[in-house]
């Protein structure tokens, strides 16, 4: 899987907005990391002002992981075809954020533990699938090579899908029961990370699970480490279908050009992955939120992100980065429709230069 | 002025709805912040599953301050009446902000230096007229104790028409050339903090601007010291017609059971002299954001109260409330129209008794 290279936002609309904001009437940074992100969202729709995102797409990677029959969550694996049914019936949280955010909600079934046949949702949900669940990778691997490939082009096909159909910011949300274990792994494995270190307690795992959790974590990254350095081979050893398919999608919307929120720790390692097969992609991306997972934390380290929300949470779906939305909206409306000092006739800071026209 | 005693938000409810969040389709918990701001506005509301607020409404009190003639503002005194037009104009950050979060913005003329005959607007703007600003606090008196009577009666006043026009949750927003300084003698004299501790650097005062703010808020603060119990005494030496406006605002809101998001430091001092006259009017506010004013932190933790967002925003106009208003009707969805595990045929957590329907 190849990846052109990236092109990174709009240098020059970056530049205007950055002015636009001294001319606004407040003072300049004023409105802190709402100026920041103003500015981002300007960059990548390349021209300033920016007007508000139309069609903001969120996009729920649905997968199973063999993993979780070994302990390492507080529910069982059925809860993820179970929860696909109710994605698509509207009635999960992200449903809820995604409608009070303006954005609309898709579910993909990329390696869900059903038959789609017998129940699995229209072609949107079922034409991308991969496989029943992604290996147990403690023992074995998440995918055969054939797989991975499949998984990544499904992710590109869906980014292109939905940026085709007029999306022009997009999320990656995910739901799978067990999944945070390879995410966590895979974040350990490409910065170097000891096993324990990465642990979180996903859903809500006891101190029993945690302790199964580790050790599942410990024997999957002692098969990932000869891989560090190779996200291809990660994403067939401790990978997995969904995470795959997530990591093309947000290189993918990077080439696009299209803007992506992030949520918590499984997109954000997808995205530690998506980086390293389309490096600069990150440059289209912002951290929705900060979960509690120890790994994300790792994961925007790395990737050099500051999350905009820190609210305590961890339940995956897109929630976290649907939560930051409506400031991207706000951050975007404040450069489009606020005055400048000269439009509103109001007095710049004591002892500056007047403001050009 | 006394207010009446504060009925608590309902107990009844709140139990309701934090039992509502354990059998929603997710993890309880996993929605963190989120699901305690949902839980806060049950209980504002009195009823579970809550409704969206439909008609939120930020009231922005702007006053000016004689103290901006001593060099303690990055910007002249006539600002604030620019903004003011600004207000009705709808081209200010806070008009942005709210109309992207679905709020209405009036500006009330508390005690702005200009003659409201001369353009303040319509009636909604001027009736409420304390004075022409208020007293420069480190020589002399910010208002007699007349005017504080008449202050805080305006603030009874506007919280009572806007929640007799309907406003089921309220924002207090400020708009005043040198409020900072006052604000954050409130706050020093309200806690007993030393003056160099609350200087902060307002709208962007450069060093010579915070060393002129020290001293007049040392000044002022001498000046108050006597009063530190006694909030009325506090609002006539050394606080001003806006910020007692907008303390009674917020305790008459608590009296009306009509939920509040918080702004930054000016709002916050004001809170903080509203609980004073209304014992436990803060449990019917959140904290929208955390300011970069050192003094605002020191109020928020006398109000005990945990700000929803940290974005490092000091523009004021009740713009870092309104920044939190998405992430509130964010919270009450999630309990309005989330499934409970039951209604959606998810199965609950692993070796968890079976949900009660």
């Amino acid at each position: 899987m190849e990846f052109p290279e990236i092109t990174p936002p709009d240098q020059q609309a970056h530049r205007d907005a950055v002015a636009r904001h001294e001319q606004l009437i407040k003072p300049t940074g004023s409105l802190g990391r709402l100026e920041e992100l103003g500015v981002w969202a300007t960059a990548c729709q390349g021209v300033c002002p920016p007007h508000p995102f139309v069609r903001p797409q969120v996009v729920v990677f649905a997968g199973d992981h063999g993993i979780a029959a070994h302990g390492v969550s507080a529910y069982p694996s059925e809860v993820t075809q179970q929860m696909v049914v109710n994605f698509l019936s509207g009635k999960a949280a992200v449903n809820s954020l995604a409608a009070a955010a303006g954005a609309a909600v898709r579910v993909v079934d990329v390696a869900v533990d059903w038959n789609p046949a017998a129940g699995g949702g229209p072609p949107s949900v079922t034409q991308h699938k991969v496989r029943r669940s992604s290996g147990a990778i403690n023992r074995q691997d998440a995918l055969t090579e054939e797989e991975v490939t499949q998984a990544l082009n499904a992710g590109v096909a869906i980014a292109n899908e939905e940026v085709d159909c007029g999306a022009d910011l997009l999320v990656a949300g995910e739901m799978g029961i067990g999944n945070t274990t390879p995410a966590a792994v895979l974040v350990a494995a490409m910065i170097g990370e000891e096993p324990v270190s990465v642990v979180g307690r996903g859903s809500g795992i006891d101190d029993a699970g945690w302790m199964r959790k580790a050790a599942a974590i410990r024997d999957a990254l002692r098969r990932a480490r000869p891989f560090g350095g190779d996200p291809i081979a990660l994403m067939r050893t401790v990978g997995g279908a969904d995470i795959a398919a997530m990591a093309a999608f947000l290189a993918q919307a990077a080439v696009r050009r299209t803007p992506v929120i992030l949520d918590g720790l499984v997109v954000g390692a997808a995205a530690m992955v998506a980086e390293e097969l389309a490096p600069g992609a990150r440059q289209w991306w912002v951290a929705g939120h900060r979960s509690v997972e120890p790994a994300h934390t790792m994961a925007l380290q790395h990737l050099e992100l500051e999350p905009i929300l820190d609210l305590g949470m961890y339940l995956g779906e897109g929630s976290g980065a649907v939560a930051a939305l409506p400031l991207v909206q706000m951050a975007v409306r404040v450069l489009a429709e606020m005055a400048t000092f000269t439009e509103a006739g109001v007095s710049g800071p004591l002892g500056a230069p007047l403001p050009a026209r």
